[in-house]
């Protein structure tokens, strides 16, 4: 199955979630021209990939599309929410290859513009009238930002290991993906043990889609990223590749010169970013990655038989597969 | 009735929402010392005014606690994190006469550590079991933060009308006040007609109340308030008194010289503060605010005579009355 055949699968469904976007942009046309901009700006594009979890994990019982729609479009709006946020606190100025809210209007309107579409997330999980999703948004929110806390607190700081690592990115993204899943595998009234394999599968499939992204931070292109490469490293964020690097050079090592400040910044980051290229440290990521992947479909045979099992097969294949 | 015959009725069960922020700080005591130090540094204090509107709101039908006590943590919990937010925006220092969280540990710690608040008030908002109250939460957050952007792109603008100005403190304030109380009723059972009753207070007594502290940040003090003086005008945000202002002096006033960053901006700020505290702006501003707090009471006579609508009357008494 390619991935094309995976899109087949909820394509019609993501037009509407889709859909939702460009309705809550035009809401403020008339009443609210600059937040009108700001959500014009924001609400396009991006991989969309946390709704299609929600849908695809619909597929297994009662695929109720009344309320995986708002579910689906809850997970991409509380997405993108974060974004805004981790944007303006780290200062970015690209995002998906555009400039980042707080770029065009500042770091202020961001934050509030991040607690607006918080809200509306919000709004869209309630519309589920499923009080069992709303606590699980809530619940993923307050995990995301404990971790993303975290990672504010531990940056530049050169002592943390693996077990942290995998804390923190189950945090930020892992709980995410596991809440689309779960969410709709329980608003399509799934049986417990298999919203549990759902839900594992979901965050497994997050662990593995963070640690590949964090390579990419490593060996991708701004233009392939949609933004600067080495911005962990830049943020004084520590991902498996620097983690490794670390382990491979305790003595002298460009990581150490960068969040230590010492010596031309520039030139410690190139250094990082070659010696990381240059190694076995990206297949190792992979490998990690890998396992995480296959965790998450070790259970997938637990569940009924139908074409929505096999895409995420494929999605798992697909989400280590992703190369510079 | 005076204050404290209010507080009387509800103060066993204000001490239990106090109790539920204790276990909230002591929950990260162990696992993560500076974010325990953080909700440390903001749960304490305050005026709970909005926790209190939702017990006394939920006296006249079915009290039940088990279900109000979250609400009532909510509504503070939403304001707190607001709070935080605010003044993350504002760049400001001091916050109940206490160093602001962006004071003590910078801008981007206190945007992700409001986004944390938002999280956990929202989980207890779920924990009321009640979906109405939970959409009621999130289109609570939606309408305060619209608000605080429409304050941001007006700020520092001259051509403001009375009529934006009350829709922008009916966002930021009156809308978690009604909040407060809508909740309240709905979780006692209510008829529709009593929480509309109910509802209604508690937008125009936060009307009220906000119109009493925009007049306070005229003419009180550093100590009393907690908050520097002027801090609406140095924010470039026009308020009642400065409106007022603005239309009694046309021509050369401090307020425009202030927004257009003409002349010693202190110098502008003292005559300011002084043009008003010497006029009848003061007094105005006091009748304005008393027309909305005797609105708020003009339908409680339709609720059940309890100890509640008396304390209700009371505290409409109590918020037009705060002077410097």
């Amino acid at each position: 199955m390619r991935l094309s055949k995976i899109y087949e699968l909820v394509q019609e469904d993501l037009v509407k979630v889709e859909e939702q976007f460009r309705l809550l942009v035009d809401s403020q046309h008339n009443t609210f021209p600059e937040l009108h901009k700001m959500l014009s700006q924001i609400l396009v594009g991006g991989k969309i990939i946390r709704p299609m979890l929600t849908l695809l994990a619909g597929k297994f019982y009662n695929y109720n599309l009344q309320n995986l729609l708002p579910m689906a479009t809850a997970s991409e709006l509380l997405h993108i929410a974060t974004l805004v946020h981790d944007d303006a606190v780290d200062k970015a100025s690209v995002r998906r290859g555009r400039p980042t809210i707080n770029k065009i209007w500042g770091v202020d309107r961001a934050v509030i513009l991040g607690d607006y579409l918080f809200a509306r997330a919000g709004e869209f999980a309630a519309a589920t009238g499923n009080l069992r999703v709303v606590r699980l948004f809530a619940q993923t929110l307050g995990a995301i930002s404990r971790a993303e806390l975290r990672q504010g607190f531990s940056a530049f700081g050169l002592e943390q290991t693996y077990d942290q690592y995998i804390e923190r990115i189950a945090g930020k993204t892992a709980s995410l993906f596991a809440m689309a899943t779960e969410s709709g595998s329980v608003l399509s009234q799934a049986p417990e043990a298999a919203i549990q394999v759902i839900k594992d599968y979901g965050y497994n499939l997050g662990i593995a889609f963070q640690i590949v992204d964090d390579v990419l931070d490593f060996v991708g292109t701004e233009k392939e990223m949609g933004k600067p490469v080495g911005s962990d490293l830049a943020q004084g964020t520590i991902t498996l590749p620097s983690l490794l690097l670390l382990e491979r050079y305790p003595e002298d090592n460009p990581v150490k010169r960068i969040f230590n400040n010492e010596g031309d910044g520039q030139k410690n980051m190139i250094e990082a970013l070659e010696l990381v290229r240059n190694s076995s440290i990206i297949e190792e990521c992979y490998q990690v990655a890998s396992g995480y992947s296959t965790k998450a479909c070790s259970n997938l045979h637990l569940l009924p038989d139908k074409p929505g099992r096999k895409a995420l097969f494929t999605l798992a294949e697909f989400v280590v597969a992703r190369r510079k």
